[in-house]
């Protein structure tokens, strides 16, 4: 079935008007995000205004400035001027700052107020993502009242449903639900309803803290007050999905040892993609170097027993794959906040108890076979090494990242890939050094043969 | 400062109660949380009974289940019965049967419904994380009849924020929110209000698919209907952030090589934990015999030339890191919905430029420093051989994942280690390849030599 991409290439405006009309939002939002940018001002307009700005507003921030980019000035100012504050904010923070600027200059002083204080905040604070407009409740009010000022200033609100209560000096004293005025009787007291224990967010707080107390406290709006404890603002539910789900892209990508992208895929050029994964690259080739060191060292070793060559790849990658896995388990519980740092001799006692059993599992399935093909020696040498390694891979994967957080580090920092760079050095010495144990006449011998040759 | 697991270990009970007092029921279950199992019941006892039941609800499954182990049989009942039908479902569902089938026998016949209805849903399905328990509009009513509704009916209810409506077969036709009836007047009948162009989901469909419906469209509740269309449940805001955490922990899990764990880590036992890596690093292990096969096959040239060994570890951990890199990016933007099976053309096109870049600039850096360490042959080979592998690796990392969800597999499953393991063999392949051509007549020299030596 043709969709929005399809019809927009081939220009058919009856078909597209027939398409936007039995198409919902959202999903003409999802489909309006894949027309590339030159043409997304086509079917765009063909919407009714008020389904235009719900659209626009299912958009990203980066598909959004795209579509702003291919309208006319005033088409731009209005829907601008229609958005919510905070999606404002979120929106004009990624402009450039000469439009940024230009468009604020467009909105009424009002919004424009409201706008600017968010803007005010630092970079991945609460204070960015909060919504100024929400309605303030007295304690000292019926729910008759409550419900009247609810009624006359809910419009602009963000949301009603959770009412934060402030005394004269705006200070928050509690939380009320609507739930609860609306099925409590008319005379009763907001103070009788509201909940005095509130959970609430300084402004300047990380966004994350803030989402996930939104999360563990199963909240549908947080207050966030400032540094006196006056009521600033309110952050929905919604906003607080959105930060989570941005920072697990942010926690995924680095544990793939790249740098986060901020916009969409598609709508990010080459350039940008190859950027965000060059540092990490780079880096890891550096570190990788010392692997040539260790074989550098054992070169003759591998040149009287070329064989030994053979099995590298198999035990840095086994290495390689233990560490990334117990580093993968540990930093998600940690992000979660399952883990923390005075956890780490329980973790390392587990990690301690499955490298064991893991490379027990590995070097028992090795032994038989490498011992057939290649002979005994072999045998022994595969099977010790894979134990000593994953052992040693696991602690490493689940002790650095702990680690790395008591030092202040991001310990999605400590990703797989560096994980596997770390313990492949080491892994190769111990690789090397039981061969060596266990080889040493016939290197010996090999030895010999060589300085007859050479010498 | 002291915590309830230092206090508890220390069996003051003083001191705990103070504790208890002074702290917020989200702190109590985390630190609870962090007591071991057969400890858990002495604080939990000394809580009131309604900021019992709070951090009960706080806790997750697993958690709840160590404490319930704990507690007298009467409490058990008590909690269970208290808890809302859906986590109650989720509860018994992880427990096991015998343990839940009595359990579900202490229940009033009406909750026992409620709980065995959600029960009978497939795992993994909307029904399963839906509550039973909701306020359902008719069209007709004004918005005084809704409200009053509402206070008979609303104490029991999951939500009364989003109201669906329904007409006589129970069917859904709307949509309307508790702030459009509380600012509406109370004459105004609900089919003025109510949003007919409901989103809803299928009982049966994924939980997945229904908490990113409610993500995507800012949703409080999502509806839930049968096959006939009639309303059977709601899904609330909360519950699908928690879906969206599993599925988050399981992705995350997967691209690091791990079976989900179903469990907090600290409450999952050392074979477990090790269970969920056994089967991949064996599976992956069992691959990377294809680099022991790639490598015998050239023994005879790393015999003779023993310092291309040297190199192998470098240039695989490239290969790997850059195939990582991909994939991760792409499948990221696939489980959040920006990149589908129909942008495989563009993705490959801008990762082959991706790949392009970035091995160009790892060959543009070692072959200087390889040339001059190694000698200009080496120097050649080791460079080419980035700039091959880097962008080979690259387009096999991003097409990998985009094919297996082709094929309906799950594109996490093509996770890092996997995509390593499978380009390692084919970077060496490249390696060898490009060193025997470069390196063709030394090789032949050398084993001029071995003939003469070994003949």
């Amino acid at each position: 079935m043709a969709d929005l991409v399809d019809l927009t290439a081939a220009q058919d405006l009856e078909a597209l008007r027939a398409h936007l009309d039995e198409t919902g939002t959202l999903d003409i939002a999802e489909e309006l995000a894949r027309v590339p940018p030159e043409e997304m001002a086509v079917p765009f307009r063909l919407l009714a205004k008020d389904r235009a700005l719900q659209v626009f507003e299912a958009l990203d921030p980066a598909h959004q400035q795209q579509l702003l980019d291919a309208l006319r000035e005033d088409r731009v100012r209005e829907l601008v001027a229609e958005m919510d504050p905070d999606d404002r904010a979120r929106l004009l923070d990624e402009m450039p700052a000469k439009v940024a600027k230009r468009l604020l200059g467009g909105l009424s002083r009002e919004e424009r107020q409201l706008t600017s204080i968010l803007l005010g905040y630092p970079a991945e604070s609460a204070g960015r993502i909060m919504s100024p407009q929400f309605v303030n409740l007295r304690a000292a009010m019926t729910t008759a009242d409550a419900l009247a000022k609810i009624r006359r200033a809910g419009t602009d609100a963000e949301t009603v449903y959770t009412l934060p209560v402030t005394d004269d000096a705006r200070r928050l004293v509690g939380v009320v639900s609507l739930r609860d005025l609306v099925t409590a009787p008319p005379t009763r007291r907001v103070e009788e309803l509201m909940v005095g224990d509130v959970v609430s967010v300084h402004v300047g707080a990380d966004q994350e803290e803030a989402a996930r107390l939104i999360q563990d406290a199963d909240l549908l709006a947080l207050p966030v007050v400032d540094q006196e404890e006056r009521l600033v603002g309110v952050i929905t539910v919604d906003d607080a999905m959105e930060v989570l789900e941005r920072e697990v892209t942010e926690d995924v990508s680095r544990a793939g040892g790249v740098e986060p992208l901020d916009r969409p895929y598609l709508t990010a050029g080459p350039f940008d993609l190859a950027r965000k994964r060059a540092v990490w690259l780079l880096f890891l080739g550096v570190a990788a170097v010392l692997t040539v060191n260790v074989l550098t060292a054992f070169e003759e070793t591998l040149e009287a027993v070329a064989t030994l060559a053979v099995f590298i790849p198999l035990l840095i990658d086994t290495g390689g794959n233990s560490g990334a896995q117990a580093s993968t388990v540990v930093i998600r519980a940690m992000s979660i906040g399952e883990v923390r740092f005075r956890d780490l001799p329980r973790v390392l006692g587990r990690e301690l108890l499955v490298g064991v059993m893991l490379g027990l599992m590995l070097g028992l399935v090795a032994f038989p076979l490498v011992s057939w093909v290649f002979g005994l020696e072999f045998g022994i040498i595969i099977a010790a090494t894979l134990v000593a390694i994953v052992i040693w891979a696991t602690l490493a994967g689940a002790a650095l990242p702990m680690l790395a957080k008591r030092f202040g580090l991001d310990p999605a920092v400590l990703s797989a890939p560096i994980i596997t760079t770390l313990v492949d050095a080491t892994g190769l010495l111990i690789y090397l050094g039981i061969a060596v144990v266990v080889l040493s006449e016939e290197l010996a011998a090999a030895s010999a043969v060589m300085t007859v040759l050479t010498g």
